[in-house]
């Protein structure tokens, strides 16, 4: 007896790969432009609107987010901060992001700008698929791409494309596709990690805290009023198990620690993990008629607060190819996506990894780097000009 | 029949071990401040005078030096710079140290400030000896520490003193006389060294232009309208037999060229050399009444041209220390002195790696490392607050 398969063959003007920021704001973008796409995403809902990322919005994302009319619950829970704190020594040095260049950042979880866009998009009732699987992209050199996935209910796919975005970070199935001949890899590995952990704990600081200590780096961050997100530079093995509680409030302390007595309200724990420090860029960021963007591309460290705001970059001037292209048929906003994104990724992981470089302990450093890096955090404590470049990259570089 | 030994014993209130540009100014200063010193050195008097070295002046250092009467000949034949070219993947970018600072440098060869110094020592009649032979300092934690030498006539002299400064350079012998119990050393080499030549050639500058460049990096500096100072990266164990003029001369055109059609004007090849490049600093700057001032306590790699401009800065706090204290009797700012020197010590080892860092081509670096440094040399083309740091660290960092 045969065996009979059914295949629904469906087609969209953009195939977009990941329910992510990137995958669901180029969706918005475009649906904002009169293009047509769908969403494939292999996680659930509940999944990608509560995982745990970044939470700081540049400027120019926060401003395009609200242009674009998602910003409602973001400017009322949102947090505006004109600054961050440095420390080290024993002392705290502010930086003063809005003396220093007119602008100023917005705190509030990725995953909070995730729910508001899910919840754009199935309010126009754009195509927005959950829980797919068997995700694969075809004929990516040809005029009409292809995505063959199994839906929900398990049945085939066939999604035929004009274009194809890969937006599904870096584990994703889009840049294992390109051929290895047609994309080159950038890759560092840095020698420790990040312990995170998400406390109901009122914040012990108006501004994130970026503390530089003998015994490693520690992060001060927020989430709401009363909701504290902390981090401890760790080993990239470092195992869970080995930190109670006691431990990681301990470490905070100590390392947080100021000469004026600066104390660290604690609480509950609500969540925890391990996140790794990578730097990674793949060039070029097209293949055909794959675009790839966010995570899928780049990874930055996550020391410059820079991933989310990348993606969000990388949307932004795909989404303006893609409309040119749609209205006219001009494809030279197209031929120089990679290009114009590739300038601000690299300036991002050069500001990531100098921010990493300055406020980690680094095992086997020389005596006189060691120096070194503390002349670089006096240095900046003692030059505005200094601050101005931390500010001016912290903030968003501009768009050019 | 015994064997009879003549001693002079002679006396003063700082013996100065060296007659480089620290230990001349350092007895220039207490000159005026009314302090007897006696200045010793090994080499001739010529030899001083014509060893080439550094040539650029920050506008502090240039200051002192026509604030206390050594600026007639500096103020006719220095050449004013108010910015310098950075040139990389064939463009210049020209950072203009006026408009960002206020300040500028002057160019002008530190052996022109030490025939200057021995100028004004001879006019009035300051004891110096040139050609003096098996230097030894003693007796340093004592009230009276001595210096033993032969001098030029071969015979023995004990000078007794207050205070010695040890301004004998990176490989004098006053550093060594100190217990290593009592000093602690930060090094780092650089795997690469300059190869530098004297040409009488017109600068094809009107100022300096420091470039990066695939093959490595390349300086052109000028001494005067007719003769150019230009250097190489090269591996540290050079061989200069293995440069030609014309292997010379078609590097530097080949490092320096720009889209623009940059011409590199040649000449004849004057002097020629291998420079090392050595990060160094010795802590404390202080054993008992020995000083340590100069390369003999720290030594930057070039590329920021801090090396001279750091011993001008260490030898004007040490005069202000010791005339407080002949004055008074305070010793206070005697105490003070190491841990102000080293601040600025520090940010000069900084500034000068990070030149280092940016500039050169390093052997074995990652592609993203690599891609990295191409950033920084991008973003500081574009940014004014980057463009700021390296002009306000290069003219010079207030005295604090």
């Amino acid at each position: 007896m045969a065996h009979t398969k059914t295949v629904t063959r469906v087609s969209t003007q953009v195939g977009i790969v990941g329910a992510g920021p990137a995958g669901l704001l180029l969706a918005h973008l475009l649906h904002l432009r009169g293009i047509e796409s769908v969403v494939l995403e292999a996680r659930s809902r509940d999944y990608v609107e509560n995982r745990l990322r970044a939470g700081v919005l540049e400027q120019g994302t926060a401003d395009l987010l609200t242009a674009t009319g998602l910003g409602e619950r973001m400017r009322r829970q949102g947090l505006v901060h004109d600054g961050i704190f440095l420390r080290f020594a024993g002392r705290s040095h502010r930086i003063d992001f809005r003396e220093l260049t007119g602008k100023a950042i917005l705190v509030y979880g990725q995953h909070e700008v995730v729910r508001d866009l899910v919840a754009a998009r199935l309010a126009y009732g754009g195509p927005l698929r959950f829980d797919v699987d068997g995700v694969r992209v075809e004929g990516l050199t040809s005029h009409r791409p292809t995505i063959r996935f199994r839906d929900a209910s398990r049945e085939e796919v066939e999604l035929t494309c004009d274009f194809i975005a890969g937006c599904d970070g870096f584990h994703g199935v889009c840049r294992p596709s390109i051929p290895p001949s047609a994309i080159h890899f950038f890759e560092r590995e840095f020698p420790f990690a990040w312990l995170g952990i998400l406390a109901e704990a009122p914040p012990s600081s108006t501004e994130l805290v970026y503390a530089h200590h003998e015994r490693g780096f520690a992060l001060l961050s927020m989430r709401s009023p009363t909701v504290s997100r902390l981090y401890l530079q760790c080993a990239p093995n470092e195992d869970l198990g080995d930190w109670s509680d006691d431990r990681i409030w301990s470490e905070l302390r100590t390392r947080l620690a100021t000469r004026d007595g600066f104390a660290l309200k604690d609480g509950p724990i609500l969540q925890r993990g391990i996140t790794p420090m990578r730097g990674f860029v793949a060039e070029p960021m097209r293949f055909g008629r794959l675009f790839l963007a966010g995570d899928a591309a780049h990874i930055v460290p996550p020391t410059g607060a820079k991933g989310l705001n990348l993606a969000v970059a990388d949307v932004q001037w795909l989404a303006e190819a893609l409309g040119a292209f749609f209205r006219s048929g001009d494809e030279t906003l197209l031929e120089q996506y990679s290009a114009r994104c590739l300038q601000r990724v690299w300036k991002a992981e050069r500001f990531s990894s100098w921010m990493t470089a300055m406020l980690h302990r680094v095992t086997g450093q020389s005596d006189y780097d060691y120096r070194v890096q503390l002349a670089e955090l006096d240095y900046i404590a003692s030059s505005k000009s200094a601050q101005a470049t931390l500010a001016e990259n912290y903030v968003g570089l501009p768009f050019s």
